[in-house]
C-alpha cells in the first residue's frame, strides 16, 4: 500500500460508500418498518441502496462496503493485506459515521417507532443459533459468490449492470431471510446499530456465518470454479456459453 | 465429454445452481407464503434467484438450472448429449440437496403454515387438466424461447444485462401462471419437494408441458426464427434493426 | 419488401410477439384484476412482457409488437412501408390468436371476475373525451419516443438493456394512466378484447391518440431532436454527454 | 454557446424531458396518492419516470431536467456557464408547462384527492428546518453523485444502463425520503407545484439543501474522488476492479 493520491481516493470510497449505505437503506428501512409489508420495503431498499453506492464508487474503491466482501477480495489475491485492513477499518468508520448522522436526522418519535432498534431486526425466536448461523452463512456465500463472478476474469467483458445485478441479488437475500435472520449479510450492518442501543438480543451467530462465508466462498470458488489455464474459447467475442 | 478439471467445474456449476435455485427461491417463498399477495412476492422472487443464479454461474456452466433448458440447449446443439445428461443429473442432485438444507434450516411453525408443503402450489382447482398442459406448455415455451434468444448468435454482443432480462422472464410469466398452475416451468421444481411431501394434487400435466416446450421451442427457434446464412448487415456495429 | 426466408422470419416474429404480448401480459392481469393494487400489477406486468417481448424478437423483427410503432419507424424510414403494412397485418392476426388461445386457457369464474372484460379497462368517468385522447396521446408518445430513441443512431452502442428500459418504459406509463384510459398505448391491445365482447364504453378518443402520436412524434423527433450531420465528437468512444 | 441546430435541439431536449418529468412522475403520483402505499408507489413512479427520461434524452441534451444536476455539471467543466443557464430557463419553462397540460389532463376530483396539491408532499412535522435541509442535502447529494460518476471518465465504458441505474437510485432516495422532506431532489419539482397553489408549508430549507449539494458533490468529487493523472491500470479492457 502505498500512501498515495489513489489510497486516499479509496479510502475515502469506502468511508463515504459505508456511510451512505447505512444513512440511505436504514433511512427507508426506518420510514417503512411499522408496516407489515416492512420486510419486502426492507430488502428492496437496502438492495436499491448497493446498487448506488456499486454505482457511484465502484469505479473510485471498488465499492465493498462491507468487510466480508473486502476479506474475499483479499483471499482471492486482487488486493493486498494492508490494503484489505484499511478498507475494513474505512467501512467500520463509514458505517458509525453515517448511523450517527441518521440517527441525528430522524425525529424521535420515527425512532421510538422502530423496534428493537432502527435498522435492528430480532431474528425469529423459533431458531436456534445454529439455524441462525447456516441461513446467515447461506446469505452471505451468496452474496460473497455475487462477488466472486464480478471479479472473475471470464466476466471482464459485462462491467454495465453490475449495479444493478448487484442490487437485485442483495434484494433476493433479504426477502428470502430478513424475517429469519435480518439478513444484514455484514458485519457493519449488524454491529454498529448495537453500540447505540442497549441491545440484548442473538448476533454472534450471524456474525459467525458471515465470517465463514467470507473464508470459505472465495476457496471453494478457486477450487470448483476457477478459470481453467488454456485460453477461453469465444464465439465471436465472448465467453462460449454452453 | 472429456472429464476434465473444466467438465467438473461445469458439473459442480449445476449442482450449486439448482442448490441456491430451490434454497434462495424456496425461503423467500415460504416466508411470504400465507400473505394474500404471496404470488406476487413468489414470483419476483423466484425471478431474483436466477437472476442471481445466471450472474454467478452464467460464465461457469451457462446457469441452466433446469432440465428443460438443458435438452433445449442440447437440441439446439451448444452442448453434446452426454454433457446435457450429466447436467440434468448435477440439476437432480442439486435440487434435492438445495430442498433437504431448506428443511434443516426453516423453523417447524414456518413449514407447516405453508400449504400443501413449502414451494409447492395446489393448481387452480377449476382448470381442466389441459389446460393446466397447455398454460404450463406457454410459460415454459417463454423461458426456453428466452434462452434461444440468449443463445443466439445474433445477441451476441448483448451478455452484460443477460442475468436481468431472464429473472424479469420468470417473474412476468410466474405473475402470469402462478395461481393457474404454479408457474415452476421446472421439472426440478415441480418434483423434488414431491419427494419430501405425501402430496396427492395434480403434476403429471404440468410435466408434460414443461417437456413439450422444452423440445418443440427449439426446433420451432430454428425454423421459423433462426439467422439466416447470409451475413447480418449491420448498423454501426449491431444488427440493423428494423 | 423481397419474400425471402427472412421476411417470413420477420412476420412469423411480429405474430409471434404480439399473441405472447397478449398471452402473458393479460393471463398476469387477469389473475389479478379483482385487487385494489390491481392497476399496479397490471402495469408492472404489462411492463414486464413488453420487456420479454424484445428481449425474444428484438434480433428478430425488432419486436414492435404494437401497429403504432411499426407505423413510426416507417416514417422514420427503418422499415419500408409494404414491410409496415406486413408488421401491422401480422400483429392483428397475432394478437387475436393470443387472446383467443387465452380465453381458452383461463376457467370460466376468472373470466367473469374481470369487469368488464379480460384487459380491458373502463376509462374513468369524469374524462372528457377530449382529455381520454390527450393522456393516451401523452402516454403512447412517450413509448414511440422510448422507440425513437432506441433506432437513433447515437443509441447504436447501447442495445444490451433495451428491452429492460423498454419494460420499464411501459411499466411508468401504465401507472400513470391505467386507472384514467387504461393506458394501453397500443391499437391490437385496445381493439382485440373487444371483439370477443359486447362492449359499450368509449374507446375511439384513445384510438384517435394512439394514432396521433404514431404520425407526430417521428416528425418531431426528426425535426427538434435529429442529429445534426457533422460526425459526433465521442469521448473515450461514446457520445460526448454533456 | 453556438446558436444552431444542435443548441436547439439540446434546449428542445431540456424543455421537454422536465415536462415529461412533470407529466408521467406526477400523474402516476396523482392516481395512488389515497393509498396508504403512496409514499412507495410515488417513489418507483418517480424513479421510472427519470429511466424513461434519461433513456430518451440521453443523446440529446443529457437528460438533467434538474437544475441542480446541470448546475453540478458546469462547476465540473462539462457544459460552459451560459449553456448551464440555458439548461436552467429550459427546465423551468418545460416543468411549468408540464404541470399546466397535467393540470388540464387531470379529473377534478382527482385533484382534490391530492392533499395539499398534486405533486407536493407536506414535510413531516416533527423534523426541525436544520434537519430537513440536512435530509434534502443528503438526498440531493446522492443523486449528484450518481451523476458524477456517470460523467466520469473511468465509467464512459458503461453506458448502457445508465438510465435504469439513475432510475434506481432516485427511487431508492425517494423511499428514504419521501415521508420525511418529500425528497423531490430538484427544484423545479419543488417550486412549480407551488405557482398553481396557495401553498403555505414549508419548502425554503429544501431547497436549500438541493443548492448546496448541487455546488459542494462536485467539489467534493474533484477534490477526493478524482481520477488521478497516470494511466488507468486496466484488466482486459476495463478499470481494474479492486
Amino acid at each position: 500500500m502505498i500512501l498515495d493520491v489513489s489510497t486516499f481516493s479509496r479510502a475515502m470510497g469506502e468511508f463515504t460508500a459505508t456511510a451512505l449505505l447505512m444513512i440511505v437503506g436504514c433511512m427507508g428501512v426506518a420510514m417503512s418498518f411499522p408496516d407489515e409489508a416492512g420486510f419486502l420495503v426492507g430488502s428492496f431498499q437496502y438492495g436499491l441502496t448497493v446498487c448506488i453506492v456499486v454505482h457511484v464508487f465502484g469505479c473510485i474503491s471498488g465499492a465493498h462496503a462491507n468487510p466480508c466482501v473486502s476479506i474475499s477480495c483479499c483471499i482471492l489475491g486482487h488486493i493486498a493485506m494492508d490494503m484489505m485492513l484499511a478498507y475494513v477499518a474505512c467501512q467500520l468508520a463509514g458505517g458509525l459515521a453515517g448511523y450517527y448522522f441518521l440517527m441525528a436526522m430522524l425525529p424521535a418519535a420515527v425512532i421510538e417507532h422502530n423496534y428493537p432498534a432502527v435498522c435492528v431486526h430480532d431474528p425469529m425466536a423459533e431458531l436456534s443459533n445454529f439455524q441462525l448461523l447456516a441461513i446467515e452463512f447461506i446469505l452471505t456465500s451468496v452474496l460473497v459468490l455475487g462477488w466472486c463472478a464480478l471479479w472473475d476474469v471470464r466476466n471482464d467483458n459485462c462491467p454495465d449492470s453490475a449495479p444493478i445485478r448487484m442490487g437485485l441479488l442483495v434484494t433476493a437475500c433479504g426477502i428470502a431471510g430478513n424475517n429469519l435472520t435480518g439478513a444484514s449479510m455484514n458485519p457493519v450492518k449488524t454491529l454498529i446499530p448495537l453500540l447505540f442501543d442497549d441491545y440484548r438480543g442473538t448476533f454472534y451467530p450471524q456474525l459467525a456465518g458471515q465470517a465463514l462465508a467470507a473464508v470459505l466462498v472465495p476457496c471453494i470458488w478457486c477450487t470448483a470454479f476457477a478459470n481453467s489455464d488454456k485460453p477461453i474459447e469465444t464465439v465471436h467475442g465472448r465467453p462460449k456459453r454452453t
